[in-house]
């Protein structure tokens, strides 16, 4: 199987400059075009010194044209609302695109308009139904098949994993979902704002966004569909049904999203049927690890890796059952999974390069 | 008003040296003994060279006779099941008490046993009725009279006083409730233990005693007190009514806890209302400030104090309330509300030494 | 003796935060007015809510009419090139001035003009010579009579109070000085930048500005005053005589600086000549601790507090002696210092307010 | 070329854990037994989650015939004076060994003695001569052919590394060397300790071992090497020629070293030619990086890999030039260092496994 020709556009920021490192050294990548407005005409080893006698390559501004010629696939790891300027073009030009921005994961543009306070351009309409949601363990075969992933976000990533398979499974009830997440400070981005700054997170903690976080309406769409797989006809008549309350918290630490999540279970469960359904569910998922109960994972288990491990409680005083599910932000929560889907789409083993 | 002679004993774990700091400011206080079994014989500031220049005591052994005869009132800042051995002795020679350990924070010397594996001694089981739980703001007027305070456990204190005026005027359901609570490091004591070395801590985030960490009996009573109350019949009717799901977690920082805590409103409520009683149920409580949403309490602001901040978002969508209630595990969860307890059942200023 | 009138300009960085703290509970200090450019209108418990319930005070807009009018001392806790424009202003009112900038701390205009990159202006000029370098260790007796006070730096307080023992007695040798020093964050200011990101400091060290930082002449010009004090004759003949070799790096810590002294010393010295000098030189001063060897100070125990820490090693090996001192940045290094100064010039106990 | 069989003695350290993660994705490597005495008979993975999924082996207890019989070369992970004991009966069997503790860095037993506390038994005496000291930037022929590596410290790597070239053209002075460490919390091992405690280390900074660290030796030895290289008569005319100031301090991170280096130039010498012997001395080196001025390595640079990075800055008002060395103290400092000699005395690329 040949390499494949690759660009990332927006290489400078967290995000991007993971996956460079993990580009640089795939081999079934050829790395070709790394794009950054902030800083183009620097070598990327200016910028980032931990490249330096790795990897010898400059900055460049986009150029549609020049980009879409050299590149088989772009990544474009850019803000929300930025993406859909790029990426349509890129596609016409018979380019696949990873895009990790929010742009293209909602199904419902109307959706998308409400939470990201921007319409969708009409281009960027016209590609959504192609865009599939990027979580393999989820949609590995429509993943194999389109020109557009949709990347998840981190905490989406996080919270799906996580409960899929009770949710899949009916062994809990649809109704009052609790997530309470905590994220490092990667999560925020590399643009320098006050409430980022270390002497402002260091031995702090906070909840944020409480009310309203755009990472909602993606956790809610795909939670929804796992449900009411199969039976879409009771779902339209219900409309969305899944709700949960997400609440999205800081951590003094650069890297990792723990979620712990609070769901009423359907009668009463066994330990050994639910991970039963969790080892089934992802018994082909290279990147999923199940932690056996009273084993939990921790941050740093997957820190620097692209794995998502989950492991559960089961609270019988309350009928209640607790999971807890942690990925690194920056790589199963962005990078990582990002390439998951490019060796998919390329027909790569969807390891590569990512362990 | 003249001066109390005071005692600590266990004044070298992360509460005693609270303890010492707060005492040895405190202008209504004489500081007499400090007891530590690990380390007497040395100056306090050979161990905490903090002190150096400020307080020149020495450590010493317990001897029931001698801090007896020379103390007011002590505080025993011990591990659970071992206070019970020294607090009757204390009490019966005529010495007020501030207990911060678990031993007589439970009303029911079985549910004690239960979850601390270890049955209260006969002279405790006995004096067990004496003790009053010391949170200032629900047990004022007891805690004047009382000479056995029960210093509250630290996600207790920041759970009971983030949720109480919600039960009390029962404006949430009583079923259903879910605290995720995040402490710093100090929280589990000055003992060394692998899982809190700095390397383990550091760069991590996980939860633990997930299910079953026994703050939790201590938690469901008062809970269950507040909502019942002056319904005593109802509550025996129905035996301890409330239960909560409770998950602590641990945060890389030494100081602090932040609890979200979920709850389901009962009926449509405005934030206004909400403010409202909060405002009401603590306006004579020095210690615990009110944020107005859309703010809300950042463990950084409580750190070194007293305080207990308490800030709440109304999910409307799901038809929750969550409240974020903050406080110092070392102050308001230990040291400084034990303190506080001491200015009540001594007659001085409840604030005195603590701002 | 009655409150004097006291106002802050530059209340909300770091230091000017530090400063409103301590004044608010200073029993002789009226605080008037808060000043800040950056929040004008705002009420200081809106931008640092730490101060709920405690100040309930709202910051303004510089006005010399209104500030001198209403002051009887003004803190200055401005940018360095900003302070000129407003202290002399000040003090032609009447007004005391304690500024924390470094427009006033060299007493040499050109070499200030050489290493701030801009002249300072007339007015400055002329009342350089009133101003006294804020270090009250060394000059307590010309900070009780002046109008202006140069509030030291926070490397070169660590630095001085650190050396100036030796130096005075001639112990050392004054060439080949090396000082190697560590600082927190919060040294480098509240203004949001790259470099200051939580994720680009935390677990994260590096030297900065090691060629050329501008404390340095302030480090130069005292040491070599006290080197030479009372023997001007041959200071001048040599010119400036003391260089030192400066290093600052940055700790991924809040507060504290850690300074590492390395000096040659002239013949053997004993330990305990060592220590008898250093107690001698320090034993007025109340906030200097001298550790004995082999005990040395950290950080951690002078964060949060007034003291300078000082310890030291003999290294017979190599004929030198390695002096390790200690502050928080934030208060001996900054706030805590320039209120300690305040106190002086307005015949306060030294101390007042400070512990 | 085919895979060599090898074994981790000391598999569950800090350092242990390192190495099994690179050999397990050596390809060169086939992983065969881990002996950790304190995890006898559990699986790796119970002890370190990060091995789910990915490393499924038993932890056993060191057995002299099977793991000679079983392996072509050890690495011995073991507390200093422990190693002593197993590495001559290691390579009596023909095993290779690459020994990471400190036991025979040091070619003269009795200084090992007088800084280790310990004397070198007599098999180890014996086998003394043969040991090198591995660090291949400097011994990589001598590495080549010997069964008996020792690996070096983590302090000397950096400090030997940093100023190896100024010392071999003799640009600077012998005399008055000062080197200020800084280094996280990982180089003190795992085993639990009060002073490791998170809530001890973090938000602190200090020097410890300040008059006597056991690095010392083992830098001055190959510092004397490498000035008096090739004039072994003048060396031994004038004894151990090189002296060192060295002092570390404990920072709170989990991985690096930063080393300050303090030397005195001899003459005035360039930038210029400063940068070409070090990039003529390390020109083959693939794991050193040089930086050009002003630029100089942080430690986030190297952490989590095998590279030492040197910057370095002139002071010609003091005639010092200022060196900076980063590594990452568990991988350069340690495995990783000790991977790359396997590697030599293999015959594989000496980057194999480690980029």
């Amino acid at each position: 199987m040949k390499k494949i020709k690759v660009s990332v556009i927006g290489s400078t920021g967290y995000a991007g400059k993971e996956l460079v490192k993990i580009l640089m050294n795939h081999r079934k990548v050829e790395l070709v075009h790394l794009v950054s407005s902030s800083y183009a005409g620097k070598n990327i080893a200016e910028i980032f010194p931990e490249f330096l006698y790795k990897l010898d390559q400059k900055l460049i501004n986009f150029n549609l044209e020049v980009i879409s010629q050299d590149s088989d696939l772009v990544f474009t790891a850019l803000p929300h609302t930025v993406s859909m300027g790029m990426v349509p073009e890129l596609l016409k030009k018979g380019v696949k695109v990873v895009d990790l921005s929010a742009d293209y994961r909602i199904k419902d543009s109307a959706v998308y308009q409400e939470w990201y306070k921007k319409e969708l351009n009409q281009m960027s309409k016209e590609i959504l139904l192609e865009a599939v949601y990027g979580l393999p363990e989820i949609y590995l075969d429509k993943i194999k098949d389109t020109s557009l992933v949709a990347n998840p976000g981190c905490y989406p990533t996080s919270v799906i994993l996580g409960i899929a398979p009770l949710l899949k499974h009916h062994f809990v009830e649809p109704l009052g979902i609790i997530i309470d997440s905590k994220s490092g400070t990667t999560g925020a981005g590399r643009k320098p704002s006050l409430s980022l700054q270390f002497a402002e997170c260091n031995e702090n903690f906070k909840a944020y966004k409480v009310a309203r976080h755009n990472h909602l309406p993606e956790i809610e769409q795909e939670l929804t569909s796992i449900y009411f797989e199969g039976d879409n006809h009771k779902q339209k008549q219900q409309e969305k049904e899944i709700k949960v309350s997400f609440t999205p918290h800081l951590l003094p630490i650069n890297r990792g999203i723990l979620s712990t999540c609070y769901l009423s279970l359907r009668g009463s469960k066994k330990e050994e049927e639910i991970l039963e359904i969790y080892q089934k569910y992802y018994h082909k998922a290279p990147f999923v690890r199940i932690f056996e109960p009273p084993n939990l994972p921790e941050i740093k288990y997957v820190a620097g890796t692209n794995y998502c491990d989950i492991g559960f409680s089961i609270d019988e005083r309350m009928g209640k059952i607790k999971i807890i599910s942690v990925i690194d932000n920056l790589l199963k929560g962005a990078a990582g999974q990002a390439v998951q889907n490019m060796n998919i789409m390329s027909g790569f083993p969807e390891t590569c390069g990512l362990v």
